[in-house]
């Protein structure tokens, strides 16, 4: 391949505007965004001292304590493998080495890329731990504030909801960029002209934080699922009591959101879309001449993207004012619908001041002459996408809308029915979703090869800070009912956080479509980079390597979910012993005198998590290593493309079939229509029926639907970091036969 | 690319004994079988008269007559288009034309190949259609000729139950491959040393075939889960009725296997699998020099597995004895790993006898030396492959081991425990089997590239007969204790059959296993048989048409799975309504004194699976057509690697969800063990929570799971008979943009 000396924007005047405006665009965000959280967090840190702590806050934290400590040990061992495998490519040696994309030049020594590899590892680690730890904080307190607020009508509640959802979105959106902007530029001073090396280093970044991601889902997931499962097994179904009602022990456990995961794990995905576009971007403007500028098209997405979810954000909580029950769920979806409609205005005017008319880019040795107004519709086509996929999950999982309404139709005739629509809904729900996806991958892939793909990525992933303020507002309100329930408030209180609730549940699954939407763009974008880094030209399944890399691939989502829901299975199983214990040896406990031992419950949940996080956690950390090491590059290739289209399948059909649950039985619960009265009331045949498939879908909806977008995002963006590893080292076993 | 003229066994010595081989092992089963056939067929005869017809047999009679009436509609019009497609290919020119693969011949005109193409699809769809029909004739009288035979002992029962398995199990297999080889011949009688053209006109047959089985499965499973389902959450669930009593009127349409429906399937698998191989062959050994002989090999193979089955039949029913229920499962499993072993030798001698040492292949422009050790080794690998495939899915489905005795313990805190454990081994049952897959497609591609994947099929297919023998085996049990139900029998003839058909379940798993096993291969054999007609060279997953191809691919079974488990579940609906209004309205129904009137449920069943079966049909069949016409082959090459990757891993965990559900309920209800008793008996909350599993695995391993090897085989078949007009007409989309 002869390599061309070009830059993706090759103007100085390009070159200055686009530093101009990053500086705008990432200054002007967090110095507002600084005012409105000290703001908000004010109002939420008023609960500090209402007891929230002792409500869930304290099992919560204690149980994330515990797991950082296990996952602290796993960060520092994977810090040193990164550092040993990449370190040793050229025999630990400090000489310089010829360039990949340029042969022409000489590259710094693979083992100073190693250590930067292993810090930006680190570095995104502990920005996805804090994420994550900040996540929780804020909504623990926002959890009773919203309870409070309740008190005084459903629209002060939404707001503060939604406001401290809010806070976490930008909170997070704006540590991710932030870190990482200054992390490229810390490590350009070293770096220099050498952009492989940069961004090979920089991939570590998107590993860490995907990898913390991965444990915070699952591990998170099973403690929660597992103290939900076994509440409502021995509460609801076999005693009868109401869901959350203090004196069953479990409910303790289940009052922690799952907004760490969440948080996590969509940071997760952000950090390594933006990866993934600044890698194939310097891969596809190789040469000389990278404009430094140029390489922060992708950031300058993502920067107005939270400006863009600012402007939405104060829409909702200052201009429009929620007052019923029933504006709450427009109010969020037109949320997302002003923040896309307003983000495709941002990216015309980035992609019009700081693209020049006309660039090239390289990919897989072809070169592509690239419009500006290209690179605009592949990030709007990856932004309207995720709108469109969200609203489908929207449909699939509401239950305003006949295929929910039909599931719980299905409950007059028992439990089973009730699974066997729910499942069928949740495939069925995989097809539409499947074609915004192809036609985004399609269109940027056609503009601009893998580089659309990766900028299309980021415009799905652009609106993240509304995406999250309405994702993390469902857990809020659902725990701020649980609070409700244990402080035994008036009636009135928990209908109005379950009508919250009801609307967070749907909004929940459109924030798990989006991750599901964007963690395959953003999956399909790492497998371009590192076939790229890997030196393959094609990956043809009609080679057997491939094949068989593939079909196995495909079939790792499945042993990834079986673990997990296993393990949901197993600790809801003890949770059921300990529960019915409780109820039956603690005198006074079903009278109200006396109190449940919460702590029992929370250790049990606690322990499970921290032991069953660890093979799923294996199976995906170590798979690439594995088939990298001993069966090469081409079927690692395969084992990435199987696992991306199986697993987005299930992804989708998990949480959908799972949201779908949930709602049919609150729809049955809330007894809203004439057709759900004849369903109802609680406690009748339709209405335990509902209960069972619901309790089904908590594992599917929250522990192992959500982590398999994790799973083949991590899977990809690992084998990017190793890559170089691999091309030099891997395939021993089809090297020794 | 340099065509060369060689032959696949260039030594005319190999010529004359294969064609030798080819008469004796054609000739001598099939007289061997008659006989056997005629003998045994008499034995079930005698219950012509004994009432079997009016027990379920009449119901299915009816209904497969109604069945193949829209069936017939669907083949007409299916048979049109195929003519008009394939004729269109060059206008409808009477003319020679140039051969593909070595353009300095001339081959017979497309017009023509369009006819015999057309020819051979009828023709595998009335062989597919008589197999299913006689399968189903014999399994009616079987069921209740088994019934009988159980008044005098297990072992006597067994021996009928089985006998009438292998009696179809030949049928089918023989039947297949004599039609075969004698459309082979005749058309050889036109096509003269037009490989191309002959191979081409040949693939109508497996197409006919598996386009038969598709409907047979779907029809035949929504009819049957239908019934079964309603049949028990009314019988079972509602009104406290033993499963199969006569009192409730849908039992009637449960007692009809998806023996029809199975047959079919298998005969697809077979006739396909073949096909492949002879498609393969023919451009593996393009040139001048084809040698018939040669390309007998496949059906060589296919000849000595029905000479080793019937062997291996004989050993149970006349060597060997059973005598008590324990060595039920034993004997069955004797057979699989019998006729494998034997099989093995075979195999050898084969390859030995009829193969030159050396020969040369050519595949995808490349050239291969292949020994007749390696080929050997292709098939091998493949039959031994499908043992282990069974085993495992024995293992993950039969209540002897701990997976299924796990989900029936967790059947103590309900149902909702329960579908979570049975979702979670369905995952988890997954992963092994993807294995020996994965193996097999490595070591046949690396030793004979595509060709040898083609006969690695074969291979795992050889010991069809027998694998049907034990697959009909299942449902013939299974249908026996229905009938000693319905005639008021004693409680002792009752337990006596249910412990045949907990054998017959878990043997019924192992088919299952196999079938999807040898799916997989055969649709990768026709996938590459695809990409050589098609004249792609390469299908590199990092182009955006194959990249979307893969995705849409893999959503594709999930689609098809949501049709028809919806289907059931709306049929089950419908049927469950009727059986109220029975139990209800038809004064002394309950007290046995008056007769249901089964004619109503037969009549919904019917009805439903008529209408229900179109859509999933549609899907099916229109996705290649559409795909290939407006997309192109790329596209299609990207959705037929995603549908096979993807629908085998679904098909597997449906199918063993659905099993381990099953035996977990026969595990409760036998009470055989100490921890079983624990949970029983019958009518025991962990019974009744059993139960559900149950219904909701009835339409996941008896509809929509095995439903799934017939998409991915049909789809990859019909691409293959229309390649050649896709290559020149198709991608017209692309095309226009």
């Amino acid at each position: 391949m002869v390599w061309q000396n070009i830059s993706l924007w090759s103007s100085s005047g390009g070159k200055v505007v686009g530093q101009v405006v990053v500086v705008i665009v990432l200054v002007v965000p967090t110095m507002v965004m600084a005012t409105v959280v000290v703001r908000w967090w004010r109002q939420c840190w008023r609960c500090w001292s209402c007891g929230s702590d002792s409500v869930g806050g304290a099992g919560a934290t204690s149980f994330l304590f515990t797991e950082y400590q296990y996952v602290g040990i796993f960060m520092i061992a994977f810090a040193v493998l990164i550092f040993v495998f990449l370190g040793s490519i050229n025999g630990f040696s400090t000489s310089y080495q010829q360039c990949t994309y340029d042969p022409t030049k000489q590259c710094k020594p693979a083992l100073f890329t190693a250590i930067f590899s292993t810090v930006s590892f680190i570095l995104g680690a502990i920005t996805s731990v804090v994420s994550g730890f900040l996540g929780m904080k804020i909504a623990t307190y926002a959890n009773a504030r919203t309870t409070l607020e309740a008190r005084k009508g459903v629209g002060k509640a939404f707001i503060v909801a939604f406001r401290s959802g809010a806070v976490m979105g930008f909170l997070l959106a704006a540590n991710g960029l932030l870190v990482l902007y200054v992390t490229v530029n810390v490590f350009k001073v070293y770096y220099g002209d050498d952009w492989e090396g940069l961004f090979e280093a920089i991939t570590g970044y998107g590993l860490g934080g995907s990898s913390m991601a991965l444990f915070g889902r699952v591990g998170g997931g099973i403690y929660t699922k597992a103290a939900d499962v076994g509440a409502d097994l021995v509460g609801k179904v076999e005693r009868n009591i109401p869901e959350d009602d203090p004196r069953n022990p479990a409910v303790i456990a289940d009052n922690v959101g799952d907004i760490a995961g969440m948080g996590s794990d969509l940071f997760g995905s952000y950090a390594e879309s933006s990866c993934a576009a600044l890698v194939v971007a310097s891969i596809s403007s190789f040469g000389n001449n990278h404009d430094f500028t140029s390489m922060m098209y992708p950031l300058l997405i993502s920067s107005v993207g939270i400006l863009v979810c600012l402007l939405t954000t104060l829409y909702a909580t200052d201009i429009s004012e929620v007052k019923t029950v029933k504006e709450i769920e427009p109010a969020l979806k037109n949320q997302l619908i002003i923040s896309t409609a307003l983000m495709t205005i941002g990216i015309a005017l980035v992609s019009w001041i700081a693209v020049p008319y006309s660039f090239t880019i390289f990919n897989f040795g072809v070169q592509k002459e690239v419009k500006n107004w290209q690179l605009f519709l592949c990030v709007a086509v990856g932004l309207w996408s995720g709108l469109i996929i969200g609203f489908v999950t929207e449909y699939y999982t509401s239950n305003a809308y006949s295929p929910v309404q039909d599931v719980a139709d299905s409950c007059r005739t028992g439990a089973a029915t009730n699974v066997i629509f729910g499942l069928a809904l949740g495939y069925k729900s995989v097809i539409i979703p499947i074609f915004p996806i192809a036609i985004s991958i399609f269109v940027s892939f056609s503009f601009a090869a893998m580089y659309g793909i990766a900028v299309a990525a980021l415009g799905m992933l652009s609106t993240i800070a509304t995406g999250l303020a309405i994702d993390a507002y469902g857990p809020i309100s659902d725990n701020a009912g649980g609070i409700a329930e244990m402080a035994g408030m008036s009636h009135r209180i928990r209908e109005r956080t379950d009508a919250l609730d009801a609307a967070g549940n749907t909004t929940a699954a459109i924030g798990k479509g989006f991750a599901i939407g964007s963690a395959a763009l953003v999956s399909l974008a790492l497998f371009g980079a590192f076939v790229s880094r890997a030196e393959i030209t094609t990956v043809d399944v009609l080679t057997p390597k491939v094949f068989i890399g593939l079909i196995v691939g495909a079939m790792l989502p499945y042993w990834f979910s079986a673990m997990t829901m296993k393990s949901v299975g197993k600790a809801a199983l003890k949770m059921v012993e300990e529960v019915r214990r409780q109820l039956n040896s603690i005198p006074g406990l079903m009278e109200g005198t006396a109190k449940p031992d919460y702590a029992t419950c929370v250790k049990i949940s606690t322990d499970a998590s921290i032991k069953e996080m660890i093979p799923p956690g294996a199976l995906v950390m170590l798979t690439p290593l594995i088939v990298g090491i001993f069966f090469g590059v081409e079927t690692l290739s395969g084992v990435l493309a199987g696992s991306l289209v199986s697993g987005v399948q299930i992804a989708i059909s998990a949480s959908n079939t799972g949201g779908a649950w949930d709602n049919a039985k609150k729809y049955i619960e809330a007894g809203a229509s004439e057709h759900a009265r004849t369903l109802g009331p609680k406690g009748s045949d339709p209405h335990k029926a509902a209960v069972i498939g619901d309790t089904v879908g908590d594992p599917l909806k929250d522990t192992s639907g959500p982590s398999l977008n994790i799973l083949i995002k991590l899977m990809a963006v690992e084998s990017l970091v190793f890559a170089p590893f691999f091309a030099t080292h891997g395939g021993l076993l089809f090297k020794t036969f």
